[in-house]
């Protein structure tokens, strides 16, 4: 399997490391050998046909930007979607930064694979937040697969989980601690009375806000995970226009307190149910296993018969999320497989 | 596909009245079409090799014992060996009662069944707990399929998660608080300050243990689990015997408090590290996601690149565990499928 790396940040840097060690696993899964072709990122590009090596790899990641200054096979200022229409291969991977706006880069990098042909696997919200309709409609008319696993969850495989392990119950409705920065920041209010503000600012000394924090503490990242959960679990074709969102700012510690008397506390909370998607700090029991604490996401899976299944893992993290990347690869190789022999 | 029952307790159940939904859905899974085409119990059997209808398994389920009183398919006595040697099927589902002393009659339902070319969904701990190696052997060697979803978790997908949502990854290692029972006594040890002898008469009292509590409080049920984990997700050739076990008994009010001083609780945890398969009271910190309380299940794998993976749900339950033997018959269904294309 032939790969077009598209972005190379630090879930870029993440999806390298992770495939340079299972080039050299013995024992391959189903025959799965994937081959980096070609790294994209905003300066230009490196590509070599028959596959970057381990070793150039890491060259590659030991020199840091830009990556096209590699002497033997780099390509200064070569823009990213001409690497994807130029370079052979079967999959483009895409994790270029989150745009909510208009979703570029990504959103062009996208089509532009799915038109060449290419199979894509992302962990960019924008672009599905934006228009997962449309684009998992252009992915099935163009015969390509869409896979998105990093977007919802970091590495943890929320998405995977409701897909594959809740075959023949019905999800009535989902609910979910899906944003690890606000999810920080209510705990600090909460666990030691420090102000909105004063949690905020330190949430951006420890690196996890942005110093623009309006994305997290806005619900604009919960709202997009909603986008994507609605789509791909319960078959809504919703944009982040539909989500009816309420961020954190104003959550008080007075409120906090209140809701700590009645063995509560307050969360923002992604949820689906019926037609509704909503993004809004939510009073919740702090012995309900959704309740976790710091930068941990969780999910719960209301279900007809096997009850309310409840996820939690890291959100976020490169290597985390590359991994979702490498499961989204590996059910692209599956379903290859699948389909030849049908 | 046609469907044995043998056993007729509440899991049992709960799959007639899942499946008998099933048969009347419009669309069907897969092409799934299940037909149960005999229920063998105590007593005796129904058969009819047509497939008994939804009106005629609720007749059964309203006339409840004895089942083989049916007037029209009812035959009395006959043992569930002889049901399970002629009645022509593809899956023999078991959900007899649990003995962990020699595994029957499961052992022998299971076994039978392989003989005869079918495939074997169970719920059944007792035969897999002592015999697991050699049942997934036998199994192979017949070439059928045996699946026990509902014998880890009840219907929370334990099982199911780590095989089938962490594709790529490697599972480290595995701890969980697997049995309902001990969970709900340490619970109310812990938060109400009650001694374990008036824990365990209140869970007796609530149904939530039996009145000879030994399998549950003594750890054999979660060291049950712990043998399934360790063979199913880490391919370790285990059985019972090789559990290191210590049941809840002498967990003290004392031990508690000093626990909680130090923002901790004490759980029975079932683990598997390295080579070790251990049942024992643990001290774990409170807000750790698998900290769960009540009758609640909690499980996490270790992973090495997606880091630590917390699935929590109820561990039992009629409908919830019927709900695994529907994904298993699933399973199965969509495994046959891909053997046919191969």
């Amino acid at each position: 399997m032939r790969i077009i790396l598209v972005g190379y940040g630090v879930v870029g840097k993440g999806v390298t490391t992770i495939l340079a060690r299972k080039y050299t696993e013995k024992v391959k899964d189903n025959g799965f050998s994937p081959k980096i072709v070609a790294i994209a990122d905003i300066d230009g590009a490196v590509i070599n046909p028959r596959g970057l090596s381990p070793e150039k790899l890491e060259a590659i990641r030991q020199r840091g930007y830009p990556i096209s200054a590699d002497p033997e096979f780099g390509h200064k200022g070569m823009p990213a979607l001409d690497v994807i229409e130029s370079v052979e291969a079967e999959v483009v991977v895409e994790v270029t930064p989150v745009n909510i706006k208009n979703g570029e880069p990504a959103l062009s990098h996208i089509t532009r694979a799915f038109k060449t042909g290419k199979h894509v696997v992302t962990t960019n919200k924008g672009p599905l937040a934006l228009a997962m309709p449309a684009l998992t409609e252009l992915a099935e008319y163009n015969n390509v697969y869409l896979r998105f696993s990093g977007t919802v969850g970091g590495g943890t495989p929320m998405l995977e989980f409701a897909k594959k392990c809740l075959a023949g119950d019905k999800i009535l409705a989902i609910r979910g601690i899906l944003n690890g920065t606000t999810n920080y920041i209510l705990t600090e209010m909460s666990q030691n009375r420090v102000t909105f503000q004063e949690a905020l600012a330190n949430a951006q000394k420890l690196g996890y806000a942005e110093r623009e924090p309006s994305m997290d503490i806005d619900g604009f990242d919960t709202a997009c995970k909603v986008v994507i959960l609605a789509n791909w679990i319960l078959n809504k074709k919703i944009t982040l226009k539909d989500v009816d969102r309420t961020g954190i700012r104003d959550v008080s510690l007075q409120a906090l307190d209140e809701a700590s008397k009645r063995g509560n506390t307050i969360k923002l909370i992604g949820s689906i149910d019926g037609d509704k998607a909503t993004v809004k700090p939510t009073e919740i029991p702090k012995n309900n296993p959704i309740c976790v604490s710091g930068v941990l996401n969780a999910i719960t899976f209301f279900t007809e018969f096997a009850g309310e299944q409840t996820l939690v893992g890291k959100g976020a993290g490169g290597i985390e999320t590359a991994s979702a990347v490498l499961r989204d690869l590996l059910d692209i190789r599956h379903k290859l497989a699948t389909k030849i022999l049908a």
